[in-house]
């Protein structure tokens, strides 16, 4: 999908909501368990009932993975499901992948081709080579960790480097990398205020902002400092929707807590357009 | 595995060889194509032919995802059989990944349990509480990047933070970090003349040095700079032996350019104990 028809769609839809399928089998309805295919199941039931108020979803490869190949399985009837059902969703496949020139290709075959998914999450530690080969396919989005909501962040990303926070000067650096206008950046929420500062050295690019909810960050906070022309938010949630009941209300709750974030982005669409 | 266990592997076999297993089907001999899983198939030869002058085995996740269900399997087939025939040999999940905490858990799950690997690769970016998931798994070792083999290790990892390269305040920060004792570390083989100042921050901790061969890196020199009283390196090769042929020899020819490094690293062990 191209930037363009995203925007598209966040305009159709008056939301920029991403769902993250981040699905844990000890969280998730007892009763699906007895399912062949309890992630599977869970994930197709959250879609079913929520795709109407996001405009991407976000499966963290760390949750599939833990499961072995029935995992790995999981996540691509999800992605095969999207693509086939809801070929007007964006799809993200949040694996914060990155290593030397060759290897990083075989990610990229690995999630643009073999899975399909429109974008994939990379961290930047091993610079320019390492995120190369992601930006060289052509209509897919490379997401890169600029600054992240967790604690942590503040070990290295916020240190100055030659006068400079460290993820600034990654947000500058790779705006010179070959095809960069393939790239988003992954901006954490718990953070708005820094939102100002990254806008001026990355006004244009697509921002994806984990941490609304669960980590305690502001969507009013986020849209005020991080919003430009072309709207250039996607706001994730995960916990706060896909387990707002562990009942067999489960997709319906997801369903309720998903509208009640896409109102609040309707209503502040609304008021950038006047 | 120990980390006093690997040391005695190191002196028993005289090697302190990792062998990299990144398949790529296709630089592999064509006529392993028709058999049921080719990358199995090629990794159990490889294994058969070479372990006797390695201590390890570090296959890359990324090779194994490009091909979707069916390299996942051939992953969890070759770790299985390592396991199961080789329990001495220490074995790496290249993978690189690293996430916020719960995340980060996940992936620790993943490759620690489901899959059974004594160690796997981390990236640093996202600080402390995305690696200390990792540290938590006792009698297993979290690899962090420290400074990688690749051009694009001079983008950020080499920039000065606080008046110190970011690779460098890495490496102290993660010292403090709990389970810091589980920690090792890459130190990529092209930067040999770094050791030296990479051992004086962290003297006791093994590094695992990628980049010998294929890209360019000298064994002396590593040794020279990045050498301890417990040996403290894991010396990768991969593409410089997995491909020392692509004929109906290229197991023989993988033992033969492995046996060529495990003799260096005799005669360099040698020297030491004298």
């Amino acid at each position: 999908m191209t930037t363009n028809q995203l925007i598209k769609q966040i305009h159709k839809k008056q939301s920029f909501l991403c769902i993250g399928l981040d699905v844990d089998l000890n969280k998730i309805p007892k009763y699906l368990l007895n399912e062949d295919d309890p992630i599977f199941t869970f994930n197709k039931a959250i879609i079913d009932a929520t795709h109407h108020f996001c405009v991407a979803y976000k499966p963290n490869t760390a949750f599939y993975e833990a499961y072995g190949i029935k995992g790995w399985q999981a996540l691509e009837k999800t992605i095969s499901y999207l693509n086939e059902n809801h070929p007007d969703i964006y799809t993200i496949a949040d694996a914060k992948r990155g290593d030397i020139g060759n290897t990083s290709t075989m990610y990229a075959k690995a999630f643009f081709e073999d899975l399909g998914f429109d974008s994939v999450t990379v961290a930047p530690y091993m610079g320019k080579d390492s995120v190369e080969p992601f930006l060289a396919f052509k209509d897919k989005h490379t997401i890169l960790l600029g600054l992240t909501s967790n604690q942590g962040a503040f070990d290295f990303q916020t240190k100055c480097v030659d006068g400079v926070e460290l993820y600034k000067e990654v947000l500058e650096t790779s705006k010179f990398w070959n095809n960069s206008e393939n790239l988003m950046y992954v901006v954490g929420a718990t953070k708005a205020e820094f939102l100002a500062d990254i806008r001026r050295i990355i006004p244009d690019s697509f921002l994806l902002v984990p941490g609304v909810g669960a980590q305690g960050g502001n969507l009013q906070d986020v849209c005020k400092y991080g919003m430009n022309n072309s709207v250039g938010l996607l706001i994730n949630s995960s916990r706060g929707i896909i387990y707002a009941s562990q009942d067999e209300d489960f997709a319906e709750a997801a369903a309720k807590n998903a509208e009640v974030l896409q109102l609040q982005m309707k209503a502040i669409l609304s008021r950038q357009s006047q």
